[in-house]
């Protein structure tokens, strides 16, 4: 049982917060959107009420609404707070599958929609690679790049996170072949020309993407082959037949299991580097993909050393090494790109960083020697979307201004010391296992009994007020904004601690 | 050689214009944008120039330059005319790769993005799937339903073209093994959700999509294994054993070569019947996938009955019948769809339909039966776009206002006469050939000699104020906008001769 008083006790484990340049005191939620709600409100028996419900019939008509949620009415929502079309105010912890970085109508994005930059770079779309906007460098200078993960100086926009991780899949490919032609010198030949227009090897070579078991990379037929979360997205879909090395199965916490976890990661090591090197006689991996947590796949945690050697290990076997921050990075785990924590030393870097969702912008980060050797090869007709880039220009601006990053991290401590004495009290006995994500900001999560509980869990807690997220099987997941507080974090304790009783 | 006086008397080709409801005259680019530039106007002695060069070189600490054309300046931009960063003006008949409708910072337009509506959209960007704006159903239907293709309802939105063609393809798929099945409620074998998930049959099947040599749709995993344009797209990408049918090589002009031409086309319809036939056994064919005028492969057309009889020969053969209108669509050819020109009777229309450059928006159009059986298989983060929903609804709304569909496929009349008078005069001999796209409003083509000549050709277009693009080889393709008027149209063919006498 988790009392506000409690809840006053544990707020005294939040660090005191380091001065800036730019802010000298706490930020609070009101800085960025000064009319946010109070608190959730709930105004109709079940969610979606009546006017939820004829909303998604209505669209029945044109498109499949079974995935629906919740139909909100955007203009109304603010900040943390989603209204959904029944008047229902709910505070969203989910934030569009984690892919709103600071909240709804935040005033300063509204203005930015509205200035004429914005205006003429929305109605303006170019054809990127080919007609970039005078001012693209200047954008992308004073933009996505001042977060470019160390090491990275180059930059491919796309449109969404499957395309970015199939860029960084063909860059890959085209640098694997040219490393084995010798050099970027070297002419296709014309067998090569000739058969890769049937499909057929050598042009078409038979290189993989080896991923991990549990993740997730996207729904496109490349990134669907990497993706190994739920059958549901793949079965009926041809893929190419690319490995799957195990992920490890930690137990949790994970400070209770050291010897056993390090045992577990140790066998997936060795499986994987097992993987890397029969397939050298067969279909040779060009490039690894890994997400710093797996997330769709049910908030799949391991160890920074883990991490560390996974990409040594690829680089001894010649893969390029990918990272798939499409999820996490953007300051949710409280550093701005997960992996970040994993203390990687200079000239150890991946190879390509991913990213999309709460960035709005979608792209890959990468080393000037994955560019390929002639034009054209990585092309599309829109290549991003300047209006993204423009939106997380001011995004990555207010989160610096705001220090959203260290915010994130200090909530995120806050939540763990709660949810910890929240999941060890009798309430949430036999409902409430695996609390994880401690260290990672407000990346949280836990499992719950069953897949069952689980659903309830998250429908009750929408009636309670909190719209809530799950993963894997049987996962809770949290994903809140980066403007996430203090006060939305004691409700959504609070809550969770109510739900748990009413299970 | 052709005069102005002789322009002056090919107008008279122009068909009298028909009355609607909300036009009585025919139509003026001013009516759109009133203050569109009078003509191009060159100012540096290369183009680029000196500021052009230096913002590709500015970029290239970046991004790979070396497809960069112009660097423009969006913000002077006007109508069909694009501004370039020295100040050149250049009529623009290429339109970023034809995905300009109605032409650069158009006053309706700007209006639009500047609304309220649009800006909350822009800044609150939804889960699609799950959490859909509600005013979704409404968006759509005054919108992008109201163009729907003859007997397809259902509409899946996505963020480009390619994405558009492997939705598509993955709705093929589920639906070809539910129809083996024998019925959606047939649930999925351990076996098959087992199997999915190492990427192995039966639960990723061995089926395969049918494409045209010469087809492109687009450079993702799936939809690159069924482009078969240009090697430089393909070599070093692992591919899908996919089957390639020929695409008849017809002799322009068409009206001269009918017999040849049948042959050709009876010859690839038999020969794709037998790729259909022989794949049953092997890698059945679940779809066919085909642009109605086979665009970034050289503008390549075939006959209406020739498609006709694809579309017949797919379903006789079980494979679902795509048809990418991505760059044919919204319009230019002189009819809102390309396909509608093939006269399909009812219960013989495509199955799919995919869109996205000229419309903004992208994605399929398609039947309820094609719709998945569960929930989650056809799903992602964003599916789509909002805003570009709303940008798609106000450009179809000016496209019906001002009659824009006929009024192409008016000047596309005038267009043909005057290049088949110019191209068959001394001025183009043994320079142009294979000119086409008549009865294709002005979704013109022609061969230079060489693809040399072409890209001089193309070069010194610019020189004179036109940015013109190629495709395939050695052709030359007009992509004007909706916009497009007997003005512009008379500076195009004047500028086609000139150049052609300096060649």
């Amino acid at each position: 049982m988790l009392s506000r008083s409690t809840i006053r006790v544990l707020r005294t484990f939040r660090q005191p917060r380091t001065m800036t340049a730019t802010t000298s005191r706490a930020f609070s939620t009101l800085d960025l959107i000064p009319d946010e709600p109070a608190g959730p409100s709930v105004v109709t028996a079940k969610i979606p009420g009546p006017k939820g419900i004829a909303a998604s019939a209505e669209i029945n008509a044109i498109q499949d609404p079974r995935t629906h949620v919740v139909v909100p009415n955007y203009e109304l929502s603010k900040g943390n707070y989603l209204v959904d079309a029944d008047g229902n105010v709910l505070l969203d912890v989910f934030a569009q599958i984690s892919s709103i970085a600071l909240g709804y109508n935040v005033p300063a994005l509204l203005d930015l929609a509205r200035s004429d930059e914005f205006v003429k770079a929305a109605m303006n779309r170019p054809a990127l690679g080919s007609f970039p906007p005078v001012q693209w460098a200047s954008w992308l200078k004073t933009g996505l790049l001042t977060v470019a993960p160390k090491g990275l100086d180059q930059l491919v926009t796309t449109l969404c996170g499957s395309s970015a991780n199939e860029t960084a899949f063909k860059c890959s490919f085209m640098a694997y072949r040219q490393r084995e032609r010798g050099s970027p010198d070297v002419a296709f030949t014309k067998e090569e020309m000739d058969s890769c227009m049937l499909n057929h090897s050598p042009g078409s070579p038979q290189l993989s993407v080896l991923s991990f078991k549990s993740g997730f990379h996207g729904r496109l037929f490349g990134s669907l082959s990497a993706t190994r979360s739920k059958a549901i997205h793949k079965v009926d879909i041809p893929a190419f037949d690319w490995p799957c090395a195990p992920f490890p199965e930690l137990k949790y916490p994970l400070s209770e299991h050291v010897a056993e976890n390090e045992a577990e990661e140790k066998r997936c090591l060795e499986e994987y580097e097992k993987i890397l090197i029969e397939g050298k006689t067969t279909r040779p991996v060009a490039a690894v993909i890994i997400e710093p947590i797996l997330s769709e796949g049910g908030d799949k945690h391991a160890s920074n050393s883990f991490f560390r050697s996974l990409r040594l290990i690829a680089k001894k076997h010649d893969a390029f090494f990918i990272v798939d921050e499409v999820q996490t990075g953007v300051g949710a785990t409280g550093t701005f790109w997960a992996h970040e924590k994993w203390g990687l030393k200079e000239g150890e870097e991946p190879d390509f960083v991913t990213f999309s969702k709460k960035m709005q912008a979608a792209g890959v980060y990468h080393k000037k020697e994955t560019r390929p050797n002639a034009p054209y090869r990585n092309y599309n007709t829109w290549m991003g979307d300047p209006i993204r880039t423009l939106q997380a220009r001011e995004m990555l601006k207010l989160i610096k201004e705001n220090d959203l990053v260290s915010h994130t991290s200090q909530i995120g401590a806050f939540l763990s010391s709660s949810f910890e004495s929240l999941f060890s009290s009798p309430v949430a006995s036999g409902k409430v296992m695996n609390f994880r994500g401690q260290g990672e900001g407000t990346y949280l999560a836990w499992d719950m009994a069953s897949p069952q509980m689980r659903d309830q869990f998250l429908g009750k807690m929408r009636l309670h007020g909190i719209q809530i997220g799950g993963c894997g099987e049987q996962a809770v997941r949290l994903r809140p904004m980066l403007t996430f507080g203090q006060k939305h974090a004691e409700i959504l304790v609070s809550t969770v601690e109510k739900v748990l009783k009413e299970l």
